[in-house]
Formats: structure tokens, sequence, C-alpha cells
């Protein structure tokens, strides 16, 4: 492999790794606050990875066929400050991790991509790190298909620790790249048997090389602190066809004499004296943050040997036929290709002429048909419920172990692993991954969503079956509270289009979203279309418009409605129209980019002097913002129940005729 | 065991398991609506589990003694309606039955906890009902510790399936409870290897015999369709000490003859006729909802066989000491001891002498202190983080596999599985479960939170570290959107408590909530006691009060905070009211009983003719619903960041100048 450093011995290996683990007990000091036991205990296995197999450029570190690397124990996000600075990215400089969890600084807390190069992904909650690098590997795989080895044949390498590996998703995790036979994946374990609390028997027993093996999965067992025998442990992973576990038995905070092997080096600085003495015990004198000129020569090789890897890249690369490469770089650039605005204005224009009133989760099957027809780069899947999400398309073929040329993931009954996989999926910009599940079970998916949002990744969230309207299934799969608490999260776009059209609208903003995930609300039951006119325009742009305009223009009410309820709100503003009060309707498919809509937009699609009603079966929570304090909200306040769908819209009255006495007990 | 057929022949076994599958066909086909495939394979199981090992009496569906049933596989509801039908509960009648998935019937698409007797737990989120389980396990061990084996000695039984196992959660219950040998726990497994999407080995290819081994269980494997073996295989598996898997492989939709053992029995009725041909294949000449007399006779016997266990059961309760017996009826009435008030006040007066300047996961700790003295039914936890959240008190005790004396739960890096054990351990109503973790991971446990709010259980989650004011860790710990998200909930209480005193009552008030679930939103960093005097009432119990009044008592400004925003608040009010605005201060450590209050009150803490701010360190979504349309947001309304508490609460601009600048602006 690399082995850019000719005479690798004992002693050179030895203050390679102990440059680590100073830069990590030295940042964790000053900043006061930090985990400096994981990376003083994984640095010789860190050491031999970045230098002995992990293919990389810090010139370039999005070069799109590097290998990746993951810390998912994140908290231990020194380890990776320190690789990355050590092989000479750009950042962190020596400055950046003197600032370590400091204000503006690229060394955040816990690695934030985006914010570090060299950082593939954000961690520091449990377990996602493991489980958004099954996606990198899935990425690997389609990429390899779809575009040759020659460019795409990376390896996905992930340190995780004990509290990945209890977290559910991790099982997900496992349970879907043994299956799916992700033999590029290489899971280093940091096995020190501490957690915060103490010994991890204090609450595990697990047999972990089982559980792996369970799942599919090549194991091994080293001695975390003998690079040789970690050395000879890689090798293997990478020549056996199953994604690998290598145990890497370690001491926790290893050098500091007094707490190593204990749950003190965890999560707080180890305090001068510790520090100093850990200094004695390594052999390891210089001055915190001095590294000596020798050990960072070394590293700095290391970093330097990947040029020739991105040179012969790069020249593959320069070598493809101009169509594909094209194509390639349209998709690194998150771009969607040139006939993609014609195809849904063409689509619109024949669903004017052809009007049809179908549930949103088919009108959404019936926009994908068109998207994926177009956008190669669309990868769908569904948590076992394809027939109910409608997420698949004519065409797509199943992705499985043996064939990575089709285009759809039987994800299983997996919400979390489906949207952190999506989440890797989306990392590598080579896909656009969408993936359904039943809008109540963003619940269990929710940590992989927030990441999405943090990360400003484009991943589409099908989410059918969006409120009462899904009828029998009852309370446990009607989200009540689901759109409110989405609609909270920073950097996320939630879309309850309320006809077919919306929907193929909603669709493409999604996919034009480059740096922001999205969730399509979808219903189970069939809905009009009420968009009869073609427009080129993408109305749903806004966030909310004027769908029916009041008599006269000049509106003395206003109802707001979402998804299927703009239904029920069009028949309650033609009664109240049919009385002679001049009702408005607005059709709300997005508050978040109505929100960032000017001031006089807002103003003139809700009039400061109309009374504001809004109508979604859904919690009434955040409609106020909207309505203000004296307008009406018609909503669901409690859980759901099991019945036909049109009884629960009776039992709960979201109705028409209540939204209308609700309006005329306020004028 | 039970065993209250003599004759029980292979005749009678297979009309009463016929009886159950045409039930569920009938049900399911009468609703058109439903999933008749898990009801029809696993008849043969349910009927041997019930008949021969239950112990259960349908007159007393509470008895606390009673073995616990789940049904994992929620979506198979028609097979628990059977059964508790069958064996003569009260409901469901046979009307019910016919009644599957309507409005007001017990019958719904899915099993609710507290719509129909018998149902232990609600269902249908898959994963949950086995992550439930274990808890229910737990409480059995607690309490037979406690009271004796003589009243507290019961299996948990759960039915799951292949959704269930691919979950991740249940891989957090199966290594918890392999950890802590709930030898009790059985769980029969419907391998009938389809999914909704197809078989299931389009999305998985694990080993579940060696994963469930991994996690220290007793695995068999049996033919779900040979009784004997399956008595068999129960009998083993209740005489191992381990938690114990019985995979029984079954024909999905079994006697159905032409759809069987497709995806095509899943999730929709069978069609009228399939149904008549399962009829002819099953040997079930009968009309829909028609059980003739011999097999109702049947298995009614095994309904009031139940009735002596009770009458035995009660006979030694009745033989406890009083003060044992008085213990154990008030915590079966979810009352609080006689002395839980006094000791609240005690405290809160010994607060008022000896102000406390500490974060409120301290005073939550303090709080605790007091309260573990008195409740000796609490039981605390956390998932890792016992030192951070500060859920452990003086002379708990560990919860380990050889010693249940103890009080508290190191439940490892598994919030989902914490808040789902801690759902199974409130069902026992023998104890109060507490559990801790970061707030920003509520997002992980979500859907358990959900599943104790719906069935109105009173668990109290501790999550501490709630805002950018747990500084470093950075914005994938930082909760933005956590707080209006577990708002917008129904019946879940959210406190963010301001002091160590309000902390107190908080507390008081979750622990009183005998049907609400509460969170309880604690801080890192330290905070002045605002609660100088002494108050006998309880303040928090309104959800929001006046805690300092404008000068002259009629406020032009009104300044709203929530926890740490409070002490921000009230500056920002020292500096209004000495530039002459008469500004008051309410803090507001529950929005959900505030909302609950009546109009007048709530008129005279916010009233309409004063300009009223909210403040809190976290999203402002949902708070116009206070302030209105013209009044003052101060909050977070994108992702956190990496630094020390006071830089960020200046870079976001939490802060009372800026505060006051906003209130000035709009005065």
């Amino acid at each position: 492999m690399n082995a850019p450093i000719e005479q690798y011995d004992d002693q050179i290996h030895k203050n390679m790794a102990n440059a680590i683990r100073a830069l990590s007990m030295d940042a964790v000091q000053k900043a006061n606050s930090g985990h400096p036991g994981m990376p003083m205990g994984m640095a010789d296995v860190a050491t031999v990875l970045f230098s002995k197999f992990l293919r990389f450029d810090p010139k370039w570190p999005t070069w799109p066929g590097r290998d990746r690397f993951v810390l998912s124990a994140g908290h231990g996000s020194m380890l990776i400050y320190s690789l990355l600075h050590l092989t000479g990215y750009e950042h962190p400089t020596m400055e950046d991790i003197k600032n370590f969890r400091q204000l503006h600084s690229p060394t955040a807390g816990h690695p934030e991509f985006g914010e570090c190069p060299g950082v593939e992904t954000t961690t520091g909650p449990l377990g996602q790190g493991l489980a958004t690098s099954v996606g990198m590997a899935i990425a690997e795989r389609l990429a390899n298909t779809e575009f040759g080895g020659d460019l795409f044949d990376y390896h996905t390498y992930v340190i995780a620790g004990d509290g990945c590996l209890m977290e559910g998703v991790s099982q997900e995790a496992i349970s879907l790249a043994g299956h799916l036979k992700l033999g590029k994946m290489v899971v280093l374990w940091d096995d020190n048997s501490i957690s915060i609390d103490g010994k991890t028997d204090l609450s595990t027993s697990e047999d972990m090389h089982m559980r792996f093996e369970a799942a599919g999965w090549h194991v091994q067992s080293v001695d975390g602190h003998d690079e040789e025998a970690i050395e000879t442990a890689i090798e293997l992973a990478r020549e056996d066809e199953r994604p690998s576990l290598i145990a890497c038995r370690t001491v926790i905070g290893f050098g500091a004499p007094n707490k190593q092997g204990t749950s003190a080096t965890h999560g707080s600085p180890l305090g001068a004296d510790e520090i100093a003495a850990a200094r004695v015990e390594l052999g390891w004198p210089h001055e915190p943050f001095v590294i000596p000129e020798d050990v960072l020569t070394n590293w700095r090789k290391v970093g330097t040997a990947g040029a020739k890897l991105t040179a012969s890249w790069k020249k593959k690369f320069d070598g493809l036929d101009a169509a594909k490469k094209a194509d390639l770089e349209r998709r690194l650039n998150k771009d969607l290709p040139a006939g993609f605005d014609k195809a849904i204005d063409d689509y619109k224009a024949k669903l004017a002429a052809e009007p049809q009133k179908v549930a949103t989760r088919k009108a959404s099957q019936m926009a994908l048909e068109v998207i994926n027809g177009v956008l190669p780069e669309t990868i769908g899947g569904s948590a076992d419920l394809t027939g109910s999400n409608l997420t698949l398309t004519k065409g797509m073929g199943a992705i499985t172990a043996d064939d990575f040329s089709g285009r759809y993931m039987y994800y299983g009954i997996r919400e979390f692993e489906m949207c952190a996989a999506m989440n890797g999926i989306a990392l590598s910009n080579m896909h656009i991954p969408y993936g359904g599940t039943f809008l109540v079970f963003t619940d269990y998916a929710r940590p992989a969503i927030r990441l999405a949002a943090l990360m400003k990744q484009r991943a589409i969230y099908v989410m059918t079956h969006d409120s009462i309207g899904l009828g029998e299934d009852g309370p446990t799969h009607q989200p009540i509270e689901h759109l409110a608490s989405l609609r909270a999260m920073p950097n996320l776009y939630v879309f309850r289009p309320a006809d077919v059209v919306e929907t193929a609208e909603c669709w493409a903003l999604a996919l034009k979203a480059k740096e922001t995930p999205s969730v399509l609300s979808l219903t189970r039951q069939n809905l009009p279309q009420l968009r009869a006119e073609f427009t080129a325009e993408n109305l749903c742009a806004k966030g909310g418009y004027i769908l029916r305009e009041a008599t006269g223009g000049k509106p003395k009410v206003v109802l707001i409605g979402t998804g299927s309820e703009v239904e029920i709100a069009a028949k309650a503003r033609d009664i109240l129209e049919a009385e002679g009060i001049a009702t408005r309707l607005v059709s709300m498919p997005s508050t978040e980019l109505f929100d960032v809509q000017d001031a006089a937009y807002k103003a003139s699609v809700l009039p400061a002097d109309a009374l504001k009603a809004s109508i979604e079966a859904a919690s009434t929570f955040g409609w106020q913002r909207y309505t203000g304090l004296d307008g009406v909200n018609i909503g669901i306040d409690s859980f759901g129940a099991s019945a036909p769908a049109e009884q629960l819209y009776d039992h709960f009255g979201v109705t028409a005729e209540a939204l209308v006495a609700a309006v005329k007990n306020k004028l």
C-alpha cells in the first residue's frame, strides 16, 4: 500500500502515534473540555491505518476516489484533528488545534462535516458514523458499477467505540452491510471495555464477535497497541470479501500512567500533573503543541504520498469519454441535467390537460417516473413499505449483493439505518437518495434526519400516510405532532403538497435544494387536482401562495391549508363566498419557504387586516405565527383513532363545516 | 401448567387454532383492512401458549401476578383480539370483533393499551413490544425481590415478527435482557421469512440464532405448526436460566390455499374467494363470526382456569403484613406516600433559608435525594451518562443480573431501549421509572416517549444539557428544535425549571401526573435561585406564573422565559424597569400546564394589552401563541456551535441586552 515511510520501525511508529496522543491530551487540557482517552487509546491503530493503508490527498480532500475514514466515536475528535493536521491538510492548523472547541474554529467538539476538510461526516451522536458509513460503502459499489473500478474503488474505514455498538442503529447497519456483502468496509472497534459510566460490563455482556459473524461479517481481534498485528489484520480484512470487524483491544488513555484504563480518561482533561506524568511514560519530552521535525516529516510524507494517487486518478478521469465525464462532473456539482425543467413542465402540462384525482403518494410515484427517467443519479428505496410508499418506478432494478447496477434499495424494516445510509450516499455527491416510510416513523429515523439537516445533505424522505387520513391503522400510525416537530428543525424542508401538480413541484424543489434535505409528506387517500391550469412557474417555490382569490380581490378571510386539507379549505371557501364573505384560499406546501420570502410578499398573501384560519389534520402547534392570537386553528391536538378515514375527519372536526363555523364565530 | 383441557388432542388443538384463523380472516375481510397473515400463521403457537402456559384470568385482567403476553408484531392484532374473546374477557365481544378497526371499538387496528383489557402494551411501531417487554421482565424481578416470589413470579411472553427483529431497538433490547439474564422472558419469533415487500431475503441475511446467542440468549427452533414441538420448546425455554428465543417456523396466512406463504396475506384482506377456499382447506365450515359450541367451550375452559390462580394469589396478598400490603396497594393505585408533600415542602423551606446556585441537573439530583428517600418505588437510571445527568442518589444500588434489590439501572448507551424499558416498568404500576440522557438524544428515544404519552404512562425523562448552555460539545449535542418538538406531542409534559426551587416543584408535578409522562429539561450550567421566598403552593403547577411583577402592577411589557433564560429575562426586566418601563417577568416551566388553565388566569398572566416577549435558547417555533404576531421572540432558529457557553449566548444573541433592544424596538 502507501507505505511512504521507508524505514518504518518501532520507534518511528511510536513517535508518530505519540504525536497524536500529545496533541490530544494537550488540546483537551487547553480547552478544559473534551475526551482524551479515545485518541490516546486508538493512536496506534490510527497511525497504522493512515500511514499504511488510507488513500487520501490532503491537497484534494474531496477527491472522489479517496478512501473514506469515519470516526464514528466522534467524541474522540482530537484523533482526527491530529491526523488531519499531521498529514498536512490546510486545516486544522496548529492554531486551530490550540483553539480546539472554540468559536469559529474548525476543531469543533465533535467532527463537523463542512467545517473541517477531511471530516467525511459529522459524528458524535453515537452509532451514526458507522450507520452512515454503510451508505458510503454502498455509494462506492454503485459508482464502481456505473463508472468503473479505475475511478471508484475505495475502502470505507470506521473507528467505532463501545457506545456506537450498543446503539440499536449499529445492528441495522451491520445487518444491512452484511446482507449487501460490503467487503470494502473495515470497522476498527476500539475495544477498551470502558464507557462513561465505568466498565462496559456494567451494562453489556454481548459476544461482539459472534454478533458480527451472525450478520455475515469477517471478524478478527488484535492487540490495538501492536502495530504489526494491526497491519496484518487490516490486510486480512481487505482481502476478505465480507465486511470486516477488527476488535482492537486497547487501553483507554494509553500513556497516562495513573488514569489509563479507566473512565477517568473518557470525558475530561487529564490535568496538568497527569499530563506531565504521561509525557514521561510515553517518552515524549516536547512542549505542548510542539511536534519535533522528524516526527512531523514522517507524518507529512504520509500526506504527500497522496499526490501520486490523485494525479493518476485525474488522468483516468480526463480519459473518460466526454459525455460520461460531463455527467460525472455535473453530478459531483449537484447540478440537475439540462432537460430536467422541461421534463417537469411537460408533465405539468399533461396534468393540466388530463387532471388526475390520486393520492399524493401516487402523485409522487408519477412524478418519480418522470424524474427517474431524466436523472440517472436517483437511488430510491423504502423501509419495507414499497407498495405503500410507492417509491419504486419502472425498471429501477433492485440493488443486491451481487448486482449494484440497480437503483432501488430494499432497506428492510430499518428506518434509522435507511436515513443514515441515505446520508452516506448523499455525501458521495454521486447520487441523490430518496427513501420512504410512513410519516409517523420519522420518529425512528429522526437522529439521521437531523444529521442530514446539519450536514446540508440533499436527502429526500418520502413520508406517506401523513395524517388520520390513513384510517384504520390507528393512533400508533397516525402522525399528529410530526409536521410541527419536523418544521421546528433547522434546515429541513417539509413539503405537504395538496394535489398531483403541487407534488411534482415539491419534488422539483427538493431535488434543487442542494444543501437542504426534504420531507415529502404525502397522503394515502385520493385528492382532487386543484391546480387546473398549467403554470410554468413553480408556485410552490414561495412556500405559500394564493390558490383561489377572494371575490373582489380583497379578502375578509384567508384560509390556509396544507396537503389533504386544502381540498377541505376550498370547500369552506366556497361556502363562505356563497354567504358573501370574501374568502381567499392559500395553499402552504412549505412553511419554511414561505418564511424566507420578503415581508411584502408575505403580507400580500396573508394581509394583516384579514381573519386568518389554518387547517391541517395535525397538531395546531406553530400555526399561530400565521394566524396570530385572534385567528382560527383547526387541527388535532390529541392522538388519533382507528376507523375509516372519513369518519375520523368528522370525529376530529377537521371539516369544511367546522372551519366555516369557527371562522364565522370570529367575524 | 394450566392444561385446563383434559383431552387435549390434535383435533381439539386444530379447531381451537382454526377459530383464531377464522376470526382473523373474517374480521379483516369485514373491515376491508388489516393483516390476516400473521394471526393465521401463529395461531398454533398462540393456542399452545395460551392453553398450556399462560397464567391469566379474564375476570381480572390487571391481576398483578399474571403472566404478560405481548404481541410485538402488533399489526397481527386479530390474533390477540381472537384470544381475548375466545378465553372470555369482557372485551372484545363478538360485536367488537365484527367492528374491528371501527371508531369507538376496543378492537383498534393495532392493539391499544387501555382500550382493550388484556392488551398489556400498545404495539404496532415495530420492535417496541419486544423492547417494552424487557421492562416488564425487569419489573417482575424487582417486585419478586421486594415482595417475594409468592406474589410476583410471572413470565413475559412475546410474539415478535421479522420486522421487530430488524429494528435496531430489538438489539438494544436483547442485549440488555441477556445482560440481566431475564430468564423469564420467552420470545416466540414468527419466523415466516415474509415481510411486506416480499421475502425477507430481499433485505436481510442475518443468522438470528447466532445473534441471540451472542446476546446471551437460549435459542431453539421449532415447526410452528407442530403443537407438541411448540409445547416442548416453551417448556425448555422456561427451564433455562437465560432469556429464550424460540424461532417458530410458520407459514404466513396458513390455511389460505393460494396465498399462504406469500406477502399477499400480510397486509390486505384475503378476499371472499380465498376465504371460502381457506374454510375448505382448514376444515372449518362455520359461518363468519360463528364459533361452534365445543370449540368455544374448550377456549373458555382455558380462561376460567385462571380463577384458581387469582384466588390463590389473593389469599397470599391478604396474608401480607399490613404495612407491606398498604404499600403495595398504594403503589398499584399510583398514589404517592402520605409523607411526600411534607418532604417536598421541608426541602423547599430549606432552600428558602439557604439559597443554592446550582445547575438544574444538580437541582434535580438534590430533589431526587429527597424523593428517593420517601418513595421506595422510584427506579433511576441513565443511558451511560450517570455523572452528567446526575440521576444516581445515595444508596440506590445497581440493578444487576445477580441482584435486583438495587434501584438504579445502568441502561448502557441505549436511549431507545431505556425509554421502552421504562414503559414496561411503568406499566407494572409497581415502580416509577426515571431515566436520563442529554435532551438532544430524546431523538433516539422518541418512538418510546410517544408510546408512553399514548399509553398514559408515568415515565420521567431526566434530560440534561438542554441548550447551547452545554457549550463545547457543539451542534450535535445542542438541542434546538427539541423543546418545540416535544411540546407538540400530545399528553407529554415538558418541564423546564428555572432554578433549584422550580426543579423540586416540577419533579413533584411529574410524580403526581399519573397518566402523563414528563420530560425534565435541565441545564448543565449553574443558575441562581430566583425563588427566594418559601411558598407552600407549587407555583409551577399552573405552568406559567408571575415571578416578578411590574412596578405598579400594570405591565407595559411581559417577558416570558423558561429554564436558564429566566435569569436572563430577569436581568432584562431590571434594565427595562430602570428605564421606567413597567415590566413583568413570567416564568413558564410548562406550556402544557399553562395552556389548560382557565382563560381568566391566562389573561391575568399575559394581558392582551401588554407587549409580550419570549426568550428561550431554542427554536422560537411555537412561541407566537403567547406573544402574538406583534410580540418579540428571542431564540435560536439555526443549529448551535462549539464554544464555551457564555460565548455562545452572545454569539446567538440570547442575552438581556438583545431582549431589551428587541422590546424597545417594538414599543
